[in-house]
């Protein structure tokens, strides 16, 4: 299964009263990694929309293991883990060097302008299905 | 000048590594700010929304004088300063009991669905002029 | 098992282009859900911190039913699901009427000072503990 | 008068239900282009905190010309314009393309680990006066 793996640093104010980062803000990586993920397999998010589908996050789930620190370059590794017709499932590894500092996942459902589920269209799916197996590109610059 | 006060609560998530409120979260206190004042004088923000007008942000302004912590209770007082025939300028003072931790401004102007810029209805325009003189209840649920 | 219920209204902010609130928001209401679930238990926090201790999110998940909108008073229910000797589960509903918006929980984990796991202070699990049977009253002011 | 640059894209909860990124977020830009400032000026404000100095911001203001758009590559202008014994204001410009979208400031008094007013360290004056006139190489990863 393939992944993309982009550079984030966390900014001042994401980082709490502990000295770490809020630990909602890992939902925000996430979203970076698969608006990078997107882009990297053809498919960027911006452009489905314009299209008329969006797609909603219908269930996360985190696990924070080791604290990430303001500054410091995280490596944030995301997949896609299982495509459905109406569903797609990304999974998330945030780094810092060898350690990994939180897992998690998102599952996202596609929605028309309406907000009515809708099938996902059968070439984003294709670009979904493709980027599970295909070897995607790094990117450099968020 | 009339004045409107709520009462804010910082999250935890909005404090940052040096234990204070961070700055940026200071503009998102003002907007519910403008949303309690404009709800107490009978002009819902949400309601002019619907009727295709919007309130953009043009200009802010924020002195901070001391720190405000986690889950203290701040009293947030807001005025409306000016209202043009496309503008409103909204100023507000942040306290701490006796103690001013910031004052600042926004100044929104006015836009329609297409987002150009547009005059304020006159019962908008009539309600903001109302409410720079006459007196506001305090919101206690925000 | 006893629940606390606190008022949410959303703000501009917190709302995303698909005119529902962003996703990650929920983790910072159901923030403000247990801070306000252990004030109303005669714990409050911020004590805890001062004391030396510190609850750190270890695990969360989120299932989200319905969008919830702008300055729309939303209640989220929060309970205690379980108390361990260095862990506390809380588990959330946010609702909307009758409707159920979104449902969740979080694990934290009890830390010292310096950041390492620590056994919760026997007076906070018992508050804990007993907060779980016990009827506490509604907040009315975040 | 050097500037520094650096690009940001926003992220979907930046924006807000009018489409636009969201005005508080706009501070959090700044946040990041000074950090990056201070790193090409060869003063990363991580390593200026563990010496027991910090940056608080005193003073911001924004003015709006144009509104910003999910994942659109924006560049951010960042330069020192005002070096005293124990302040720094920093001065920011954000574009897309040849359009300017937003120009600030902020200013930043230096304060001891108590929180207390302190003077500049003369090194991180000097740095910071140097790179007020020299040319600061642009950033690629944030």
């Amino acid at each position: 299964m393939s992944e993309h793996v982009v550079t984030v640093r966390p900014r001042y104010g994401e980082v709490d009263s502990m000295g770490v980062v809020y630990h909602a803000r890992y939902l925000e990586y996430f979203d970076v990694g698969r608006t990078e993920w997107m882009r990297a397999a053809g498919l960027p998010y911006a452009g489905l929309e314009q299209r008329g589908f969006r797609l909603a996050v219908v269930d996360v789930g985190v696990r924070y293991l080791r604290g990430a620190r303001y500054d410091q370059p995280l490596r944030l590794h995301t997949r896609v883990a299982e495509v459905g017709g109406a569903t797609v499932t990304f999974t998330y590894e945030l780094r810092a060097g060898d350690d990994v500092l939180a897992t998690g996942h998102t599952r996202l459902g596609c929605l028309d302008t309406s907000n009515r589920p809708a099938r996902l269209p059968p070439d984003a799916r294709a670009a979904l299905a493709r980027g599970m197996s295909a070897s995607l590109p790094p990117s450099e610059t968020p």
